[in-house]
């Protein structure tokens, strides 16, 4: 007798994408389940670096300053080649800052793989809605394509089976066949999704048919994490060494450990080095050829490896009606140079978690904006792959540009050094125009001047310092808006010393409050006014005004920006000053994003901290157009 | 049968004073049994708030960052009287930052007793060598005050009883009487030293015959914690509310909650109320009609207390030749309004646990400075009570005046406030003349312009921001200097890009690094050059130099900078840059300490990061002059 189970998402796969899927279920009743085939927590995993958008996603999850307060920070860059009077060995011919003005934060930290998710499965484990099973692999997958979003079924069925009969040795499940599949089977999953984060070798990806695409240049890393005892000066920044022999990649980690990465050698199948040829011995010796005529000898060696990356992007990351996608490796593959592995697979997951829980918490409306198919669940979920397949093509793009770029540097090396840079903190990312990022009325496309403009639908909110109005402590707005799937709308107010202003934000408070043609029925609870009821709202509503602070009282405020709870009195926490902090200086915000300082704006900030509209302050229906165009209001209104 | 068990340190009392000690006893060897008669580690506790270098202290143990984590920040206090206009209520009256200049950091945070225990017990588990036993008082206690230091004797003898006869409701033990206590007596402990950590009651007080003394004036307060629902606008900082009836004290907390202190009455034996007459109602009563017209209700009350305190300090801190020591609320007891009572008692801890720890690891020599007695073991220790006493004393007079400050504010206000808040930080505190803290030779006493500097003997090292040589990352030298009962030698190495104080540099090195009649014996491991021989190395050598950063070489410095270990090469941790940092800005620290640019100097820093000596770069002998009087190395070397 096989046992089934019902659950709403199930998620193949516990690494960096598949907890951080899961993390977007915490402090919900959406059943969460992941299998995975390994039989516990990784021990260690080849990845490491995090970026600062994967900082503010871990920190959203709560758990930034665990993870700071273990990694290992980058802060400078050296960049090293060959002598140029002729002799052999290398000079140092600059040193960079690991900086990039626009964030204001650290760009990039170390930290392994196995801690990254060491915290985010932790964050799990007090979460009963979300389980999860080691030794664990689908063998058989069905999924019943024509059922609506909108009803109640569980159109995915999973055949899971346990223990012995997942080789870990082997690069998928028992056995892709569905006969023998079928025979495997130990309890069936009924699920209304399935996410496959199972890697670069993903089962679900070929059940899914999905292939991947892309040229057929394959490249062999050497990399070995250990303790060097070496006279080489810049053993403790990064740095590029190009010599006559080769490029390495020298990154610090924590324990007085570096990581180099050293390529053995790229080109077609035929031509490539087997991995299995390369010992550490070898890649030591690689090594210490490159930085001749410094010495380098290994202390204590706690990881190496030397294995193959192409560079492939995934014909779908979704399938089935938006009933069943491909997360992380599973779906792209690229070099480990720039770091963007976990990082990549990180936000993926990231993308979809808050459209998977929007919409298993709350009922969209049948009626789109503009009454044409498809249904608003699916419009909603489609937007993944419209979202996320063009970041991972770029990042192809980028990989083979930034290997070019260290090959033979050009008189541009620093441009194109903060433009490589900029490119893996993730800020040029822009998602173009959907459900969720909606242009002007009557706007179809950006134009150049707006397209540079530093919040704008579809990127990112840069990450930016306000002080509390009610207390003066600094706080970052990123760190400010945690994962609990709520929207914001982030009311840049102006000064609101000025009575017109003032006015006019009070008018929109009004409007906010609203639950007939306003937004009320999304920012104000429906039910009793306690702190429960006011965590489950699906909007929450920010103010960053620019007036001196000590001219501002909060409580003469419109109540929907300092909301009463019953059990705990007023929300101290809603309304931010653009103001000198105490300990940690000015934040400069309006000037940082170009705000107009006495008008202000309006952007809705969706739950995964991108923008997804911004308006003028007064432009009541261009805000309440944004959520009838996702569905979370009837058009129209009350 | 009753056992005996032979430890080096016995603690009695494993409160805020009794942790901290013990931390310092980590990574050593040195026996240490903490006993507590509660049954477990405290649920909650009456103390909240932690001043900066309370927190330099958490940092040093290695756990300030947890503690940060949880802390909520103090940045503002606002003021609030009677109206001017005679008419009944209160008005803000002004608005302050609860900052410091000098401190560079957070001056205050806020998190209860229970979670800083948690987070010191926590810190003290994977070291075999320390053991607590809840639930377990002493009773008996017998010391042979001939016994000598240099010995290895253990003249303390202590018996301690179990489980139920410990009663948790009784101040003390089961009995005093010796006889009695003789009967009760489970266990025979066998100690070097023992430390009384047990409170205000302390029952090793009462045998050591020690005292307290000072006025009969006490106070009772009446403190709540609880979720207000109030519209008092500044709820959320720090207030000073002081009406017509009374004055009450407002802290915010984390978790939406505040702290009321509510003085309810003091004076004399027979006038002060009794705290059992204050229930909940009656001091939330109070509190609202001081703050009226505004209003205060109390959501969720997570605790309140009433209770009585004097003012008095013991007339010994230590007895018996420096065998008995008492530290915290055993021998100073004072009102909370300051905030001082966790924080001094850590403070005493901290002063006392490298000293100890000093003795039972290094055999110190007989031959003393100045040849007279006491022997150096007994001269270290009556440091403690030496340094100790005269801030208990201090703070009992600055608590005084703190009451009347807030009762009557004078023109003054502003400066007084300011002072106040630096006699808190401790930044006011300079310890007297001692075999370690050194003044030059020749000189007895500073005059007032040494006094005001700010790298003086006795004067704590201000914390300060300071950027690796190696790799530009940002560090704090508090931070930096882990609690492991090292001595540093911190020089401070001007402009080392010009030729000649570089070479100074390098011949300062050069002494440093002799075994002879330099400093190497404390410098250098005597067998071994392994990271762990490296790590018990009594002195550890620091270099903050002031030069254009890109300008040094590391490797280009004596060896005794950048020593070799054979398992992890070069340590590239002890050269600093005072220069700008890549994300945290430019620690300016020559410019804050008032330091000469190109001669620079040189300081002794305790292990408790007080300045214990301060000499030119080219003192070699005032350097060893320093560890010769502490008795760490034999007068006139080799």
């Amino acid at each position: 007798m096989v046992g089934t189970t019902t659950v709403d998402v199930l998620i193949i796969g516990a690494g960096p994408a598949g907890l951080a899927l899961a993390n977007w279920f915490r402090n919900s009743e959406i059943r969460v389940l992941l299998v995975d085939k390994k039989p516990g927590p990784t021990p260690r995993g080849q990845a490491e670096g995090l970026k600062s958008t994967t900082n503010e996603i871990l920190d959203s999850f709560g758990i930034g300053q665990q993870i700071a307060a273990e990694s290992w920070r980058l802060e400078e860059i050296a960049i090293w080649g060959p002598r140029e009077d002729g002799r052999s060995g290398i000079v140092r011919e600059q040193v960079i800052q690991d900086k990039v003005e626009e964030l204001g934060t650290v760009r990039e930290t170390m930290l392994q793989q196995s801690r990254v998710e060491h915290h985010m499965l932790q964050n799990l484990l007090f979460h009963s809605n979300i389980s999860i099973r080691y030794s664990t692999c689908p063998v058989t997958v069905e999924i019943d394509a024509s059922c609506s979003h909108q009803g109640n079924g569980y159109p995915v069925k999973t055949g899971l089976t346990r223990e012995k009969q997942c080789d870990n040795n082997s690069n998928g499940s028992p056995t892709t066949n569905g006969v023998n599949g079928h025979n495997l089977v130990d309890e069936h999953i009924h699920a209304k999704y399935i996410v496959g984060c199972d890697g670069a070798h993903s089962w679900l990806r070929k059940q899914l048919g999905v292939v991947l695409e892309g040229d057929l240049t394959d490249s062999v890393f050497g990399v070995v994490d250990f303790v060097p005892k070496t006279n080489f000066p810049d053993i403790r920044r990064v740095c590029y060494v190009r010599s006559a022999t080769g490029t390495i990649l020298i990154v610090p980690r924590s324990n007085k450990e570096v990581r180099f990465y050293i390529p053995v050698g790229s080109g077609s199948n035929s031509a490539l080095p087997d991995p299995k040829d390369w010992t550490l011995d070898r890649i030591l010796a690689a090594a210490r050829h490159i930085i001749s005529p410094y010495t380098l000898e290994a202390g204590a060696v706690s990881w190496w490896s030397a294995y193959r990356v192409g560079q492939r992007v995934g014909s779908h990351f979704s399938r089935y009606h938006e009933r069943a996608f491909l997360v992380g490796d599973a779906v792209h593959t690229h070099s480990p140079k720039a770091g963007q592995g976990m990082n990549t697979s990180i936000q993926d997951a990231y993308n979809l978690g808050w459209k998977l829980r929007l919409l298993l918490q709350w009922r969209l409306s049948t009626r789109s904006a503009d009454g044409a198919a498809p249904a608003p669940e699916e419009a909603l979920l489609r937007t993944y792959e419209g979202e996320r397949r063009p970041v991972a093509q770029d990042l192809i793009a980028f990989d083979r540009g930034y290997l070019r770029l260290f090959a033979a540097p050009s008189a541009e090396f620093d441009s194109e050094m903060l433009r490589a840079m900029k490119f893996t903190t993730g800020l040029s990312i822009r998602y173009p125009k959907s459900c969720v990022v909606q242009l002007p009325r009557g706007v179809d496309d950006l134009g150049p001047s707006l397209l540079k403009a530093d919040l704008v639908p579809g990127k990112r909110l840069q990450d930016f310092q306000v002080v509390y109005q009610a207390d003066g402590i600094a706080v970052r707005i990123q760190k400010r808006m945690q994962a609990t799937g709520a929207f914001r709308v982030i009311i840049f107010a102006g000064d609101i010393a000025g009575a017109n202003q003032f006015a006019r934000v009070q008018s929109l408070g009004k409007f906010l409050a609203d639950r007939g043609s306003g937004l009320g029925r999304l920012t104000t609870p429906s039910e009793g006014d306690d702190s429960a009821a006011w965590k489950k709202v699906p909007v929450e509503v920010l103010v960053v005004h620019c007036a001196d602070r000590a001219s501002v009282e909060l409580l003469a405020m419109h109540e929907v920006y300092r909301p009463w709870s019953s059990d705990q009195g007023y929300d101290y926490w809603r309304v931010f000053a653009d103001a000198e902090s105490v300990f940690e200086g000015h934040g400069r915000v309006y000037e940082r994003l170009d705000l107009d300082r006495q008008k202000g704006c309006c952007a809705v900030i969706r739950p995964d901290g991108y923008v997804g509209a911004v308006v003028d302050v007064g432009d009541f229906q261009g805000l309440r157009g944004y959520f009838e165009g996702v569905g979370m209001l009837e058009v129209g209104g009350a």
